[in-house]
C-alpha cells in the first residue's frame, strides 16, 4: 500500500535523521540559545538574502500561525486571509482561542486577490461604524496555498503594496515553501519572497524535517516574541534540535532539491492522470495534486494507495487530492498510474 | 566542560533514538492515530495500572499544563498552586493567556498543604462576595516539585481527599515523574499515583526522550480534548513520534531505570557535598540537589562545570542547583566533588 | 431635526423614568440582590409563562450576547450565526476575544435557514478532519433581525428541532424584541418564543429603557453565570436600575404597548414612501424600514431629517434605513412623507 | 434600619437625576459622540488642569479597569498591584479572562510601596530566565485603597519615577476618588494626581452618579480605546447619559463637595468611636472607616444599622466595615453612636 494522503507521513530526510543522531550525546543550553541554533540562523539569513533578518525556531504550523498573528495584532484588529485558509479552517479555532477574528476574502483556487483586498480595506474605513467592526490588521497568505497553487510575483508585489498603503503587516505561511519555490511556475527565489513580506514562517515538518518551522522577520516586526512563544506554548525545550534540522536542510540547497524531487513526482502523477483523460480540478504547480475520479475508478485506486477525499462531486464522482513528498518515489506514482 | 544546569542538555536516550531511526521511512496517518501511539497508549495504560485510562501525547511541559488546565476550569474557576509552581513562575502566563487565573498557597520546600488548601477554599465559599471572586477549580501539584521534593502516598491522600470533597479535579505535573517515583524516598507506584488523581502527566523530554510529554486521565475529565490540543497548537502532525518514543520507554521498564540512574548520580553528588562539610539548602531525594555555597567556592567550580544559581544569600554566598539526568555519567560527578 | 437614525436616541419611557426619581435615594443591597430585581424576575417569568426560568439583568447588548455565548460554549466549539448577525459584524471581535469563533451561514434578509443549518452540522461531522475544526457550539439568532425581518413560528420550530437534534443550545438576541413581537406578521407570543428557545434575551435599552437587557434562561443552561457577568464587566453596582426598569415595563403590558406604537409609525411611514412609489428594498414588517432611494431625493430629506446610510447602489442611488421608536411621534413621520 | 454596607446603596445625587430627567426626551446620537459628552470632556480637562488629555466614559469599574490594562499591556506584560488590589480580589478574574497576569506585591494598608516596586521590577530582569515569566507591563493603583487609605504626593512621585525608569504606566483606579481628593489627609489636587500618572479613572458611581466612570489619559496612552471598549462591552449605546451625569457633577465642584460631606460623616462616625473607646483597625481618612468590635456589641449595632464583616479576630472579636457616601445623613451616624 502506497500513501499519498499528505507529506508528513514519513519521518525526517536521511541526512537530517542521520544528524540527530550524530549531536544527540552532546550537552548544549536550552530554548534555543545553543550554537546549532545561531548556525541555522546565519544559514537561513543567507538564504533569504538579508542579513537583518530575526529568526526564531518553533515546533508546528498550527503554533507558528498562532504566535505570529498574536505578536502582529492589536487587540481590536482580525486578520484578513482567503476563507480556504488554513487559519481559518483547520486549526481548530487556535487563533480566536487568542482573541483574533479571522477577515475573509474570497478564495481563488486558495489565493486572495489584491483588488478585493484593497476594496475591502477601503470599504471597512469607509463605514461610518468601522470603530464597531474589527479592523484589517494584518494580512495572512499561505504560499503555496491549501490548494497547491502559488501567487505570482506581480500579485504579491500588488499585495504588499496594498498591505504598505495600509500600513499593515503581510504574512506569508510556508508550511509548503519548498514544494511552492521550487515548482516550475515559481518566478521568483526565496530572497525575493522575503523582501515581499513581512513576516514568513518556512516549512520544514512538511519538507524533510522531523518537526519545525523558521519564522523569518524583518527588524521589529515581532517585538518580545520570545516571551510569546514560550506563552503559546511554542518553545522547545531542546530547541537544539530545530537549529540541527535546519541547519541540516539549508546546507547545499538540500532544502530545496527534495522539495524540487517531490515536485517532479507531482507532475509525473499528473501527466499520467491527464494522460488518462482525466483534468485537474485545480491546476496546481507543486505537490498537491487535485482530480475528479468517477466513483468506481476512485474505489479501484484505493485497493493499492491511500489518498484524501476532497469533496464529492454529485452521486457518481469524487474529488480526490494525491500528495506527493521529499520522500516519494518514482515507482509509487507510476505504480498508481498503472492502475488508474 | 561539564552541565549540569538542567535535565534536558542531551537528546535522547539511545534506545529511543535508534527506534526513531529504524522507523523513519515507514508511512503513517498524523496526529496521533498511528499504531505507534496505539501501542504506546497500550503500555502507559499498563504501568498505570488501569485499561480504562484516556492517554494522550503532546510535545512539550508547558503547552500540556495550559492545554489540561484550561480543559479542566470553568470560565470562571482559577487552578490552585504552590506560589513556587511552574505554572506560576516560569510559563510566560500561559495560563492566564487562557483566561484563567493561578490562585497560589504557601509553598513548602515547593509543596502544598493538604489542610492549608482545605483551609483557602472553606474560606473562599465562606465569603459573601465570593461570586466576585476567582473559585477554586482544580488543583495542581508538581511530582516532583519544582525543588526536588515528594509527596509522600499518605500527603497526596489528603490532597486527593480535599479535592474529592471540594468536587474539583487534582493534576500532578509529573515532567520528572521517573526522578520522583524512582527515588529511595518514594512510597508508591506509578500506579498508586495515578489512582489518586484525576490527570497526570508523564514527562518524557526531561526523563529520555527527545521531546514528548504523556498525557494521563481518568474517563470523562478531558472533554473534547483533541480538539483542545490542536487549538493549543500542540499537536504534532507526526504524532507516531511521540508514539514511538513512549513505546521504547515503557518497554522493560527503561523510563524507570534511566531515570534510577540519574538519581543515583544525585545521591553521589549529594554524599559529595555533604562528606565536605556542605549541608543541602534543600532536603531533595531526587535529581535536583540545591547546595549554598560561599562564591568562590562557586567560582572555583565555575571553571570546569556549570550549573544554575538559586538565589542570592547575601554578599559571600550563593544557593546553586546541580541537576543529573538519565545521561550524566558517574566519572562527571566525581570530577564535580574533587573540584569542590 | 427629526432622527430616525436609530431606536436609541432618547433616554428611557416617561413611566421609566418617573419611577427611578421615586425609588432614588432608598438603599438597597447591590448587584441584583435587591426585591426591585426580584420583583421584576418574576414579573418577566410570569410574561415569558414559566415559573422555572432563570432571569438576569445586565447593562447592554454588546456584553449581554458576549457572556452568554461565553456561557454556552466549550473551548473547542463556535457559535453559529447569519452572516450578518451583529455579533459577526458589529461588536468589535467580542465573541472573539473571549476565544470563540463565529460560524457562519448565508443571510436570507438577515435570518438563517434551518435546512442550511443542519446541512452545515451535518457537513461538519462528515469531515474526517473536523476534530481540527471549530465544532457548532450553538445557534444564535437576533428576533427581529438586523434587517427588521422575524422568522415565523415554523422557521423557529424547525430551527430548534435542528438544534435538539445536534444537542446545541438556541439563543436569541432580542435586543428589538418587542418590536418583533408586536408586529403584525408575529404569529407566536413570548411565552411560545421563550419555549422554542434555550437562552433568550429582552432588549430594554431599545425599548423603553434608559439601559439594560433582561436574559432569560431554561433551569441549568447557564451555569455559574453571575461571576461570569462580573468577570465579563456586565454586573451593574447598583443592579436594582435594572429591576426597577423592568418592572415598569412588565407592568400593565407597558413594553408591548409602546413597542406596538413604534411599529404603527412604522407602518405608517412604510405605506407613505410605498405610496410615493418606492418599493421596499426589504419587506420588514417591524420598527427598521429601508428603502433605496435616488440620491438627489435623499439629499433633500437629509435637510430635515436624519437617517442611516444602508449602503450604495451604483452612482445614482442610496439604501437608507428609518427606524422608529416608542418615542418617535405621528407628525415626525408625517414631516417625513410629506417632505418625500 | 440605616445602611452603611457601602457606598453604592443610592440611586444618583438629585442634582444629576434632575438633569436626566430635564433631557429624558432629547434625541442624540449614540456611544459618546453627543454634545453632552463633548461638555463634559471639556469640564473633565478643566478639572484635570490639562487640555491635551483624552477622555472617555465607561459605565461600570471592573469593565473600566479590565478595558484599560488590556490597552495597555502587551501579550507578554503583567499588570503589578497589591495582593489587596481589587483588581486582583474582587473581579471575578477580568483581568485574567483577557489574558493577563496580575503580578502582587505586599499591601500596606492597602497601597504599594515605592521601594518594593523598583526591587520587583530589578529583580525580574536580573533573572536570567525572565523571559519565561510575566513582565511588569503596568503599574495599578487605587487611590484611596480599598482601605480607605490615600497616597502622600510624594509617594505618588516616587511611584511614578520608578515607572518611568522602567517605561511602564502608571495607572490609578479612582473608583472612590472623590473620597479620597477631599479628606483632610490629601496633600493633592486633582491636577497635581492627573500629572504623576499615565492614565486616572474618576469614579462615578461611588460618588454621585447613578452610573458611569471617566476615564482619563495622557495623549497616545491608550490607542484604539473606542473599539477596545466596544469590545469590552464597555460603550454604552446611550453614551450621552454618561455625558449629561459628569457635566453635573463637574459644574460647580459637586463632585467634590458631595464626596466632602461623605468624609465629614465619615470623620464623625470615626471620632464617635474613638470617643467611646475603640482604635480604629486601619487609620483611614476618607468615607470607609474599620473598626474591631466585640461581637456582642457588633450584633447589637446589626439590629438598627448594616454594615460589611471585614474579617474574623478570633472567637470573640470581628472588624467592621462602615462606608459613609454623599447621600448619608448626619443623624443616621449619630443614631450609630447612640446605638454603640
Amino acid at each position: 500500500m502506497f500513501h499519498f494522503d499528505t507529506d508528513y507521513m514519513e519521518g525526517a530526510h536521511p541526512a537530517v535523521m542521520q544528524r540527530l543522531v550524530e549531536t544527540n550525546m552532546e550537552q548544549t543550553p536550552g530554548y534555543g540559545t545553543d550554537h546549532y541554533c545561531d548556525k541555522a540562523r546565519g544559514l537561513i539569513r543567507q538564504a533569504c538574502g538579508d542579513e537583518t533578518l530575526d529568526v526564531y525556531f518553533l515546533v508546528g504550523g498550527t503554533q507558528t500561525n498562532s504566535t505570529i498573528i498574536d505578536a502582529l495584532l492589536s487587540h481590536h484588529e482580525g486578520v484578513v486571509a482567503a476563507e480556504t485558509g488554513h487559519i481559518n479552517v483547520h486549526e481548530s479555532g487556535a487563533i480566536e482561542s487568542f482573541g483574533h477574528k479571522v477577515l475573509t476574502l474570497p478564495s481563488h483556487a486558495g489565493k486572495v486577490d489584491a483588488h478585493e483586498l484593497a476594496q475591502f480595506i477601503s470599504d471597512f474605513y469607509a463605514d461610518e461604524t468601522y470603530e464597531h467592526m474589527v479592523a484589517p490588521g494584518m494580512l495572512y497568505i499561505s504560499y503555496p496555498t491549501e490548494y497547491g497553487t502559488i501567487y505570482s510575483k506581480q500579485e504579491l508585489q500588488q499585495l504588499k503594496s496594498v498591505c504598505q498603503k495600509a500600513q499593515i503587516p503581510f504574512f506569508i505561511d510556508g508550511a509548503r515553501l519548498g514544494y511552492g519555490l521550487s515548482c516550475d511556475a515559481a518566478d521568483l527565489t526565496l530572497s525575493e519572497l522575503t523582501s515581499l513580506c513581512d513576516v514568513l514562517y518556512i516549512g520544514g515538518t512538511k519538507v524533510g524535517a522531523l518537526f519545525g518551522e523558521c519564522v523569518v522577520a524583518h527588524p521589529g516586526q515581532l517585538k518580545h516574541f520570545t516571551p510569546l512563544v514560550k506563552q503559546h506554548g511554542a518553545l522547545l525545550a531542546k530547541g537544539r534540535l530545530l537549529g540541527i534540522q535546519f541547519e541540516v536542510l539549508f546546507t547545499d540547497n538540500l532544502y530545496f532539491r527534495i522539495a524540487r524531487h517531490a515536485v517532479e513526482q507531482a507532475m509525473l502523477l499528473k501527466q499520467g492522470f491527464i494522460s488518462k483523460g482525466y483534468q485537474p480540478f485545480i491546476d496546481s504547480p507543486t505537490n498537491q495534486q487535485f482530480f475528479t475520479l468517477p466513483n468506481e475508478v476512485m474505489d479501484r485506486l484505493a485497493q493499492h494507495h491511500t489518498f484524501e477525499m476532497w469533496g464529492k462531486r454529485g452521486d457518481t464522482h469524487t474529488t480526490v487530492r494525491f500528495v506527493t513528498s521529499w520522500a516519494t518515489k518514482r515507482e509509487q506514482v507510476e505504480a498508481l498510474i498503472a492502475d488508474l
